[in-house]
Parts: C-alpha cells; structure tokens; sequence
C-alpha cells in the first residue's frame, strides 16, 4: 500500500483561477493570456505558480470541459492572498489582458 | 525579479474534483468525504493527491464559494487518468461516499 505524496503541503492555500477566452479556438489570444499569467509568478506573495490548459480527456457528465486556461497558485496564507489581490503587477495583467476573456471564476482552498 | 517555482512539472496532468455535499454545513460528512478521497492516494497511477476544503477569503464577484471539497491529483500522463478511472479503489470510494455529495464537477488540465 502506497500513499501518494501532496500536491501542496497542509496549510498553503490553493488559489485558482479559470477563465473562458472570448474567442476560444483563437491561439494568439491564449498564448498571450498564459504570457500575462506568467507575469503573476513575480509577485512576491505568489509561492508557487501554475498554468495548465484543458486536456482532452475522455467526455463524462461529471467532466466541465467548457474552460480554456487555468491558473493554479499556492500561498502561504490568506493574508497572502488578499495582499496579492492589490499588487501593481496584478493589476496590470488585469488591465492588460481582461479583454481576452469572456467570463473567470475564482477558487479559494486550504490544503488539509 | 523573481519567479515563483510551479506547482507542478509541465507535461502532468491537474485533475480535479469539485464536490458540493448534501449536508455543507455536516462536519461528519464533510470529515467522511475527505477519508474516502484519501484512499484515493493508494492507487499506483495517481501520483500526488491533495484534499482541500473552501477557504474564507473576500467575497468578490468572480469567487465562487459555493462548493465544499476540492481533491487534486496529478498523472504523469492522460494514460494514467484513464487507467484511473476503472480502479477497484476509486470504484469503491465512489460506491462508498456518492450518497454524500449533491453534485461534483471535473476539470482536467495539462499543465504547460
């Protein structure tokens, strides 16, 4: 018996964020939303940084494969995560690329 | 200028599993749903697994704070979702835990 190893050690808080693109065949538009995405890894509070894109899996009821991108961040705290929210290189991925998506939801965990 | 170290290597695969309960605000079950996706840890193919539960960050717009518990796993690749998928393991949590949860919802990503 095995016991695979956590993604994310107990305590950090996973943050995520899942956006639809405006126009979802449209490569250049991803590619420049995972380039500003990236930006974000810069951000002093951000400890970790992910960005993943929908894979093909097989189709089940259960799957949402309506997405496109998906931003995967880990924190120390929640204290990190509202100080991030505010910081200048957040803000201007917002104004830089908020014309690329259509819709995003955000996901907030703790890691138990 | 930093750059913060990813979650996880490009190439794996991020599955996830949203799972609202009947009972949101029941420790019991809440406590329950979590010891089924443990188990999950022990099948060969999943490599990394996390368990998360809704964090109290700010309420905004974008943040959905509807659901109860996250599990997050890693694959090395979509073969090993698949082969995932029809586990004794995962068979028996689902028979075990499905009368907990009102609805689940998943998203498969490849990590770039």
């Amino acid at each position: 018996m095995t016991y695979a190893p956590p993604v994310a050690e107990p305590g950090l808080i996973l943050h995520q964020a899942f956006f639809w693109l405006k126009n979802p065949g449209c490569e250049t538009d991803r590619s420049a939303l995972i380039a500003g995405l990236r930006t974000l890894g810069n951000i002093p509070q951000v400890r970790n940084l992910s960005i993943s894109v929908r894979a093909s899996t097989e189709s089940r009821d259960v799957v949402d494969a309506s997405f496109d991108v998906v931003e995967t961040m880990l924190f120390a705290s929640l204290e990190d995560q509202r100080d991030y929210q505010p910081h200048p290189t957040h803000l201007a991925f917002i104004a830089a690329c908020e014309h690329l998506w259509e819709r995003v939801v955000v996901y907030d965990n703790l890691i138990v």
